[in-house]
């Protein structure tokens, strides 16, 4: 055969080390390193402000020519890992953050050396995917014949599940004729506590907010299922088309369940879809004791869930499971010459992940989550689920027997919003900017990281448990420092300068 | 201070090993494991079909207790890591899928080690990413002040940049009214040689694939410019509202360039959003002879790439940037009470990922891309971007040189489509036939991982060069084996199969 250039092979470039060893010795001297990080971590700050030498070393020209694997690691080392985010220490509880694991991290590595694009078709990952899937479902108790994707996380997954949603009840031809083609406009409910990326995902997907009827929730932060019903009905008298309730599984601000087995009722009763957002909260379903409180989740048509939160998998690490798999398949559907199957060789199967979901290229996701599953076994993470809420009960009776602090909302969960009220002689205006200048001198003298939050328009300091390395001791710490910092602010009149306009810039 | 259940500490569980001297040996194996199982990928097979053995393993109860990091770790070894999809073989070329490096791996170890949620704040992950994406926009020749973002992939990718475009033309409240409040259909156009994701992007910003005007391509499957400017004019005339023009950089099935300059002028002229998804091509401007064919690219307003294409970056590491950042935060932007931002702490910054895309949750993908950029120095890729180009020229030699080859579309980049046609004599049905076959053949026997695409109706057998180890004696190897089981399905006569309905199965 003609072989136009010549025969010489020894030109070629590749990205490949030139010494192997060298390679495995970094790799050795990482491993040592990362596992210290996190064997020490308690010992640690929680997190410091990002150093100017930090940021001068990470705002630097693009390199043009090789610096070595070894230098890259060392820069690394210097200016990025002495800066996390803070969520790896025992007393992060901003938002809601899992903490990672070390397999986890390792688990990583492996992943990304086998590098896969699990899109599809006859490979390990595609297999180790559909097991971890199968295991979710087991976990939650979602029925056996549900279709699954596993995605970013839960912003993701809600958007993934209301896109199928739409199209499921529209009524008419959602993909080719768009929106626009609807007779009235397609209405999606939930209460005012549900999460933000479900007006996001309302807003991506063409309906536009207007289609978000948000609900009041009762004194337990719960949907109100009665102002549900009527409003549902005061749309169809206006000519709107109701299509998807969300359910919150739990709310984020305060971890409320709304009834999940009344709204299953509802969406059943009118005919439209049942998407819960379970997106810490569906995972209190391992411990055995919460999960009643769970009732009626399984009846979702989708179902929305992190495992980068309260399973402490790295991130990212969402799933999106939905009960009709061919309503799921119809809603992202597509094939195109270029992606065309095979009944043999790589291109084999039957679930082919991009007609289920956006990506198209994925990475293997699974194998972390395999792995870990494997390493604790599924009843130490109902355990350790069960702990957090312990724990939050625990901090719940902290505050309460605190007289300088105030509980701002329920604890039904594993979230506790309070907030320091000193002598009780300030006013409401005061108090906002006590708690927020509170909640950054935590952060900046590196006591612990909650988050800021507002509960019924107080601002609150929100501490959400979604960590395996908080001890009690740290709840302890943390009263006792806010107690004391709260005392400082106190002295040192902040709340005199909030009415001045003067209180800490937040926006 | 109260301390309601006592102070005994010790009895908290935790997901940290119980001997971590363990976990750092079990480490160490697994970093000469994954080294060496890249430093001999080229003496293994490319791909084998998953055991029936491997499956029995991955398709096991949900595990109750723990099993430990060594056996998740062994059962890794035994049921998974035998069966990767190919793409870290010299020899992978199916669809247009990366190779990933050994530093990129260890990387990801890094990542999930510190295991930031790099959704803004101040902390290191942080500024590793905001370092990355100058430096994309650097390489690419992007404006400096424009915004971006990383995200999982092209698909992705388009999608933001798609979102951005309908909101920023709309020309009324999309994101509060939905699109059912435009006046005149929204119409986004691209020629028939797009990506799939440009449609599924349509469809699911609620825009409906009756939106897409699709247009035809010239000989070199470059969009034809003077029916864009007629498909434009006419969908004015009937009351359309053209918003949104996609170039190719580069088409996925043949790897043409549109003539980026000249979209971009009719985009000028009329007042249209100009997005270019370059999930691959983009990365020719690394290479100083190729980066002219991009003319244009940088007068894009959005800009779709990937990092885990032609940039070997392990999975998930896509981008898109937007010139006017304004536009960019406006299509996301959202925040609610427990996101509320600080001037100091932790939730300190200006630019928070969640206001420029979907996620709220996002990890750490910068760093094995500024880790990798560090590494090898940008101009190295630039090398091995034009070396994949030569490649691809020097395989078309070959199939031109191959009187029992068939080249099926131009090479104007790094794609080669071609069929076996051996004698001569058959029908386009047995030549289909035979092509679907023989692509099968090639992934069963080991030899190389093309994929199947078709190029003006006929079957192609399609290598598009991503991969940084692969070397000329590969496509030799290619070509020689083509040949030899090309003339085995012709002697055996699968092409008079196909007439008779028995060609092997595809959908």
């Amino acid at each position: 055969m003609a072989n136009p250039k010549g025969t010489s092979m020894t030109d070629e470039l590749s990205l490949d080390p030139e010494n192997w060893d060298a390679m495995r010795a970094l790799g050795h001297r990482m491993v040592d390193e990362m596992m210290t990080s996190l064997e020490t971590v308690r010992e640690r700050p929680i997190w410091q402000s990002v150093s100017e030498a930090a940021r001068e070393g990470l705002d630097q020209p693009l390199p043009r020519g090789p610096e070595g694997a070894a230098k890259a690691y060392d820069d690394f080392v210097r200016h990025v890992l002495p800066y996390p985010m803070g969520n790896i220490h025992p007393r992060f509880w901003g938002w809601v953050i899992g903490t990672g694991t070390p397999l986890g991290a390792l688990a990583e590595m492996l992943a990304a050396t086998m590098n896969p694009n699990v899109g599809g078709g006859d490979h390990g990952a595609t297999w180790v995917e559909a097991q971890v899937l199968a295991w979710c479902r087991e976990m939650l108790g979602y029925p056996a014949d549900s279709s699954g994707l596993l995605v970013s996380g839960g912003s993701m997954a809600n958007l993934v599940g209301l896109a199928v949603a739409r199209n499921a009840t529209a009524g008419f031809d959602v993909r080719k004729e768009g929106v626009a083609g609807a007779s009235g406009r397609l209405m999606v409910y939930g209460s005012v506590e549900i999460h933000s990326s479900i007006q996001k995902a309302v807003e991506l997907l063409g309906l536009g907010s207007d289609s978000l009827r948000l609900i009041p929730v009762n004194d337990a932060f719960e949907i109100d299922v009665a102002a549900l019903e009527a409003a549902i009905a005061a749309d169809r008298g206006a000519g709107h088309r109701p299509i998807c309730i969300v359910g919150s599984a739990a709310t984020v601000n305060t971890g409320a369940f709304d009834d999940l087995d009344a709204l299953a009722e509802i969406a059943r009763r009118e005919g439209m879809w049942y998407h819960v957002d379970g997106a810490f909260g569906a995972l209190a379903a391992l411990d055995p004791d919460l999960r009643p409180r769970l009732r009626g989740m399984e009846r979702a048509d989708s179902l929305a869930f992190d495992l980068h939160k309260w399973m402490y998998i790295p991130y990212e690490a969402g799933c999106i499971l939905v009960r009709d798999a061919e309503a799921h398949r119809n809603a992202f559907t597509l094939t195109p010459g270029y992606l065309v199957r095979a009944a043999r060789g790589l291109s084999a199967g039957e679930v082919w992940a991009s007609e289920y979901g956006i990506q198209l290229s994925r990475g293997f996701k699974a194998l972390k989550i395999w792995m870990s599953i494997k390493e604790h076994g599924i009843d130490r993470y109902g355990a350790l689920v069960r702990q957090n809420v312990e724990q939050a009960q625990y901090l719940e009776a902290l505050v309460r027997g605190t007289p300088a602090l105030e509980l701002l909302a329920p604890v039904p969960l594993n979230i506790v919003c309070f907030r320091y009220r000193g002598d009780g002689t300030h006013t409401e205006p005061q108090l906002d900017a006590m708690t927020a200048e509170l909640l950054v001198r935590l952060q900046e003298e590196a006591v612990a990281i909650p988050s800021l939050t507002s509960v019924r328009g107080r601002k609150a300091i929100r501490v959400a448990i979604t960590n395996h390395r908080t001890r009690r001791e740290d709840l302890d710490l943390l009263v006792r420092e806010a107690v004391r910092i709260g005392g400082q602010l106190e002295g040192a009149g902040i709340g005199s300068l909030a009415e001045a306009g003067g209180a800490p810039a937040t926006h």
